[in-house]
């Protein structure tokens, strides 16, 4: 069935100006010469304000004002919701703090959304933290089991999703995304990006726990891809509202051992590696099975982590000073 | 193996004042001689004050303060937490403060718990509002779906619930609770309840939708010693912290026409049955299988619908004036 995308698609991204969201923003615009608005309270002093010109028009807010909010986002589209606390650590710290970056905004927007009649949302949810140490590989029919706060504001947010999808005629979507790395994440805490910086510096790499746990990786470019495809399935006008969720990964289970030994020998550091005790909060095996995003939007993933970590290292390379 | 229930158990008791909660305080103080603290907002103004006299203290507060409620349960030995706004209907005209009232109340109310150090929360959460239309029979393996806000305030708390005795070492347990009808529940708003009063005043029956939805009841005596069951079970030796989730429901699918015959029956009523239009967020059809309950809980029902009803219509001719 042909996607029916209007002409000049107005779109609200939130969380824009972040690592995901800056990548999105330029494929969005090359793609459909969108009109493109960022809604972004830069908590993460994200630095990538400057990759926006030309590209989209960043508002500096947060989502708990449903009235501004309404205001900004009205006659839109679609609303892609990426703006969130995403550091599995930090949320076990500041449980509360987390929640109300992730949770409660997300449902004042979905206030907002509703009250605006946008009739699309597309959510960025998370795979591992959402299933914590359910048994690999997760698809879309394990049931969630969340270890962290973190991965408990995912669940939230895809309740209401549901909810909302059911009780006010919204759909919504949400995309489960593996660890997502690449260009335009200078102030991201993950593993990927974190031993690149260390790796480039000769500063040693340290791990939690032997080594031995497992996640998926996937490139941003694949991610957006994915975004892309539901974007275009959500406007096909053979699916009904109802809430509906893919797990966007790469098929490819990388132990921290094995992602450590090829970021520092791409690299060609003189790191080491250390180890440190496991951290609470933090999944030891998680990969996801996406069968059904292949079936159903017809995505599949085109960056090997070879090629992404070479894209990755060399931009950050370039501006990480 | 043996369960070690401490002598004069330390219990709290959130929504003490409410429904389930009042039957519950009765039952606990008889069964354990428990010291037991109610915490309530009695936001649903629910009169059961009267019926805790010589059972429990009652303390009127909501939940959101969180240093307040520290000094509250500090040095208990374990928290059911009951209290919530219970209606579907509600959640679906203002879902934030459903929101307020459930998810972030729970959330604070878990705070409280971590920091106070107690090592076990019992939470109230739903079988059917959780599932959605997914087809019954549904059970601990199902997939969760709330159509409803007041369904993904539930699965919000389960998520916290899942992270907090990951992350913080609590034991945390999830009822999921059938439809439950009794007595003290003069303020309930439940198909049972606003029936039974409506056949005493030969007022006519509404059914939303054909009739032929159905769901399983369970009397408040069942859902107590449900409850009970939990109780015993947290406290032996051999289990750990995980998470743990159990349906508490009676194992019989019962249509809304079924039913509303059987009460305009039972009260010799005038009362027509008359129907209007399904609601937004009502699940249509919903039983739970509960032989994870039987098996790990050792839980067994021993109301039959018709002794139930029969106990809550006397039980509510008496107080409904």
């Amino acid at each position: 069935m042909r996607s029916d995308i209007p002409n000049n698609l107005k779109i609200i991204v939130t969380g824009g100006e972040g690592f995901i969201g800056t990548n999105l923003c330029k494929r969005l615009k090359r793609l459909y010469n969108s009109k493109i608005l960022s809604i972004d309270n830069n908590i993460s002093n994200s630095l990538n304000s400057k990759f926006h010109e030309g590209i989209s028009n960043l508002v500096r807010t947060d989502l708990n004002d449903i009235e501004k909010i309404v205001s900004l986002i009205k006659s839109s589209d679609l609303v892609i919701h990426l703006a969130a606390s995403g550091n599995v650590i930090e949320s076990v710290q500041d449980p509360i703090k987390n929640f109300e970056n992730n949770v409660l905004s997300t449902l004042n927007l979905l206030e907002a959304i509703r009250l605006s009649k946008i009739k699309t949302v597309i959510f960025a949810s998370t795979g591992g933290a959402l299933m914590g140490n359910t048994k690999p590989p997760v698809n879309e029919k394990s049931v969630p089991k969340p270890i962290s706060p973190y991965g408990a504001s995912k669940l939230s947010c895809e309740g209401y999703l549901s909810a909302y999808s059911e009780s006010y005629d919204v759909k919504t979507f949400a995309l489960r995304f593996g660890n997502v790395y690449g260009p335009y994440s200078l102030h991201k805490k993950g593993v990927i990006n974190k031993w690149i910086k260390d790796s480039l510096k000769d500063n040693n790499l340290v791990i939690y726990g032997d080594g031995n746990s497992t996640r998926d990786y996937i490139y941003v470019d694949d991610i957006c891809l994915g975004i892309e495809k539901c974007i275009e399935y959500s406007f096909r006008r053979d699916i009904n509202n109802n809430f509906e969720k893919f797990h966007l990964a790469n098929n490819e289970e990388i132990s921290l051992n094995h992602l450590s030994q090829l970021i520092i020998s791409k690299t060609n550091s003189k790191s080491k590696v250390i180890f440190k005790q496991l951290r609470k909060g933090e999944v030891i095996r998680n990969f996801a099975d996406i069968k059904k995003a292949k079936k159903v939007l017809n995505f599949e993933t085109k960056v090997s982590l070879d090629e992404g970590l070479n894209k990755t290292i060399k931009w950050l390379s370039k501006y990480c000073s």
